[in-house]
């Protein structure tokens, strides 16, 4: 033990999301100091050999296995983190959660908002802690946003306009699970819309309706490209929620906008460390602030570099993590800050009534189930 | 007769939109040198007789009235400017344009779809030239942007976004006839959506079907406050339409994204003067540049001030009536640079759609009427 | 009679300058309604015979001449506005306020300092109102940032650092009268750097020692290119003042930036409705806000249009020329809005102390002549 | 051994630095993989018994200790890394690199340029690796920025203008050894000004005079609070440099423009992301490109994330520590994309040179020492 009792984290996945919560585990532990548990890397899983071989050897987990089974056989884990390809979500993260470990899966939880509902239901009736990795909620300017909008800063809010834009998906010859229904269960809906609907509800308040569509560009192409919706929110306020990999010039440009009767908020992910704050404050000088989200006031920023010295997307992960890891320690809620499996399952009704919508030609009210305890 | 020979103006309304054209006309007798006919402020009328009576004394006016007829009655008026309000938009325009002057109409065209069809049926049977006043066509960046486009700098066009922003209207105890369904047909939907409207179609192409709804927030308000729409082109490019006067810091945000195969361009009326544009020419260095449209290659740009020096909101109308003026006097088209009754008409008919769409509950595919020559 | 009395006007300079300024004289008139008087077009005068002609036809002087004399001699004329090459400012200038007229002047005032006190001097002593044609006063944005300086808004101030930054100059076959030593005295210097100097008086008062140099780039110009130099202010202020024709990409980028000890202001000319305000005032969404200068609060913005639509460069002479005619109804003083050409002359001060600078390579403490009443 | 042959780090600081190398040495054996070479947390030493032995237990070195000089006896440790006061600079790294060790040493390399001087002449003459701990150089951008200078793409360079703008200087209450002349040397200079110099050098090239001066604000500091300087460069370029610690809303505002023949750059490190770009291509759509650096072409770049997903200020120390690595592995040269300890003196020598200027009121050209080998 160095600044805390260890715990052991077991891993599936060692590509994109393997290295971001990989460098996250190590970092909190002298990033968050003292962290609420000092990770202990134990085992890393993955379909390829010798890159998740590679990949311990890199991140320093004590084994590489090919098959997650044994992870979850592993005693010495206690914290499973599902960063496979979708359609490796349910299956090994339930598992991993009856057999005690807590939980953390990727998002989106599951391929469709049935297979995301039985994840949340199998592993909340574990009673483990969970958590879906919507992790731009732990960007700092985002919980800025959330806390300003607790405490009534922005007043009521009247719109939420929410965009997710890429621009690598525009390569015909271009191969990943990403383009296979089976492993991703959707496009740009599930990688990216999910991210939009999450925040959306992460500020805004619940989603009632959706009217809109996926859409499809590239010949061939199994999954969407993009999706457009309008969109109504049970709290009254009205906005949009798109997301594409085909805007071209935007790399990672998650942006949205809320408008309430007292302050509007901005951002741009592609400026992460940055907030656009308006108040109505009766300022003759009148205009959006851009802040720069690193005071060290701010829960997240505590433990960084002095004001002004910014973070980067990487660090995000180290947020989210820390935040399971106390709510471990603490056997304290992983919401509302964090996102569990029931917001993974909503976002992922959100998703499907767009579809759905898209299909239909009709407006889509969205019903949520529970799991009625 | 100097710079050219003179037009008789007949303007129809003394405030907001009487002002800019005022001002506008007054401008082009020496700005856009030689101008193509010489503007003469032959009479403007409005409703309150002293306050047209100061208009007329202000902007030069040869007299005022407080009857509209009398300017369509008056021999040596051969342009009818129409800037009062929605509901006097019909009646004084086809007369004008059935006692054979020249006619321009603030938009929205009519107070829906039918209004405006009529408009554009009786005003084409008379063989005056025709345009809506649709200003933001005649932005230098709109126009640039257009330009690339009909060039295929964009390539295939997939994304069109685009959202008008502005904050005056969460004030309960504001009076205007902009408030008042009877004179102005619609709410932010006739105001600024239009502009969306007529902007998707004048750089994106034709749409074909519209899923949102119209939103009233502040109660006791009998027009909309707000419109959200997903949006489908007939070219297959997809992407949303919002409109609100709620979205609090920002004034005269109009703003639009538009995503190509081999370009994008964004805009911020705000920033009037500037275009955004990310070419995939290869660079290494990657980004959307920031233009300032000023050069003066630029065909609006050529009679102002050097490169870099900005041009204001009020010298958009400066571009838009000298395009009339040339029209009439080439006995040319006011289109495609030009928004002429038929887009005035096609505008009304989206609006209407996003109507129905939040009254149906149903994606609405868009019909458009002809006037069968 | 329209709104207001006539005055007379009698312009000197065609090209830039004189149609920047007859644009104001014929927007005051309608635009800062009623306006203080009513500007008259009297006479035009310039040497290229067939320009000044075309130049009265097209702005609607009632004559054109070829000699200035004519101008002075002209009982019609009661405000001579000198806009020609700076060779031709000192003599028709002082001539025209010897014949009792009001005088506006271009900047800058004079080729050097001993020019320019000469013609502050003489022309103080007849009484005659008179203005230095230093523009960029009336942005609204520098008209807001005095009014918080005069309020105590921004504490002690601790930095100014300007630049005119403009790319025009990079062609060794340009040719114009701002190449030549004897009609322009010096060349980014006098142009653009006169600009900051003022600038940086009217913001951060009065400069007390420069240490700098100009610098030629292009082989064979015989003016300079650009000046630096690092400056101290008497308030105890210290910064740095720059300009240079070489920045490329820059076409009309006058930034400057001011540091106080309660807030901080920052401005760029290309976005010249844009004022960037820090407030230190406690709240946790610390940042710069961009503040769109065009509320209706504003003196300048009073008579244009709705907040958010905003203005254009050329629009600054409205505001520069109507306070002229304001100050000459009243009987009131051109400063300290106005730049009289005691600010001419001080400007040419500080000017003339970075060219001794650099040629002595020692700090230049400035000594400012008083004409002594 | 896990991905390469391990080195044995020792640090000296654990404050700010020692955070910000701790992490970065961490950081190199997973991130930039395979790494050149594994850093082994050795020993760190400090004055304050406690938080060195807590540092030693937050980042994992195997010991702590209140001595630096354990650190040079310690055969395991192939690395001093010197991140202590300005004052513990010299004796520690030249007794290290007399040890055989190579060595960093953080910025400013001595208290002024004789200091700097002897440190790097004494390092010199061991023969190991030394870098001296400009880290601006490692950020994305900036290496970009120097590559495409390199390449010719900026042609003939006329300015560069550089500031380093912080506000947390502006609280008389605070003590740090970096208020205390004797520890520090210099205040806002030392800090911040050197990190204007080297990237002017590195970038623009040899500085080889300077006019300006060195200002301090608050009443009983000791140290200067800004500095403000005209310079020339030997390849002809001229500009400006400037640092404060009292630019009230800057946090950590590094700004800098590179003006050349054919393109133009410029940066501010609060956006440390992203480089402008302008290009003189004949491009009609002619504007500053904002380039997101984050492309996987980058050096830097190629182990991070995907394209658009931005890293830290932290991060700029993975690059730069790796760099020195690679440098050990190869037994390479560090320059030039390295800051070597002659780059180190030689900003010394500027810095020396601006204070000398604001004594004798006079221009200073510089003369820098060498080693003579």
């Amino acid at each position: 033990m160095l600044g805390a009792p260890e715990i052991g984290v077991g891993m599936l996945g060692y590509a994109f999301m393997g290295k971001a919560h990989s460098n996250a585990f190590k970092k909190i532990a002298y990033m968050t100091w003292p962290p609420p548990l000092e990770p202990r890397l134990v085992g890393i899983a993955g379909r390829n050999a010798e890159a998740v071989r590679e990949a311990a050897e890199r991140y320093g987990y004590e084994y590489a296995t090919g098959d997650w089974h044994e992870l979850i056989a592993d005693d010495r884990i206690g914290l499973f983190d599902n960063g496979g390809p979708n359609s490796l979500h349910a299956e090994p993260t339930i598992a991993a959660a009856e057999a005690g470990k807590h939980v953390i899966c990727e998002k989106p939880l599951g391929r469709d908002a049935d297979e995301s509902y039985e994840i949340w239901r199998q592993v909340a009736a574990t009673g483990v802690k969970h958590l879906c990795g919507f992790n731009y909620r732990f960007v700092p300017a985002a919980r800025l946003a959330r806390e300003m909008i607790e405490s009534g800063e922005l007043g009521e809010i009247r719109h939420f306009r929410g965009r997710y834009l890429q621009d690598w998906g525009d390569d015909p010859t271009l191969d990943t699970w990403r383009f296979h229904p089976d492993e991703a269960g959707s496009g740009a809906l599930g990688d990216l819309g999910t991210h939009v609907v999450d925040l959306a509800r992460f500020l805004a308040g619940e989603i009632d309706a959706v009217s809109g569509f996926a859409k499809t560009f590239l010949p061939g192409r199994s999954v969407d490209d993009a999706i457009e919706a309008a969109v109504q929110f049970a709290g009254g306020a009205v906005g949009t929620i798109e997301a594409t990999r085909l805007a071209l010039g935007r790399r990672n440009a998650f942006q949205w906008e809320i408008n309430g009767t007292k302050a509007s908020l901005a951002f741009d992910m592609e400026r992460l460390n940055e907030l656009q704050v308006f108040r109505a404050d009766g300022d003759r000088a009148r205009g959006f602030k851009t802040v720069l989200v690193s005071e060290t006031d701010h829960p997240f920023m505590s433990h960084w570099w002095p004001p002004g010295h910014i973070i980067g997307w990487g660090d995000t992960f180290v947020h989210e993590l820390n935040h399971v890891l106390q709510a471990i320690v603490d056997d304290g809620d992983v919401a509302p800050f964090g996102a569990t499996f029931e917001d993974g399952y909503r976002a992922a009704e959100v998703c499907d009534a767009i579809v759905r919508s898209g299909q239909s030609g009709q407006r889509e009210q969205i019903r949520y189930r529970t799991i009625g305890v």
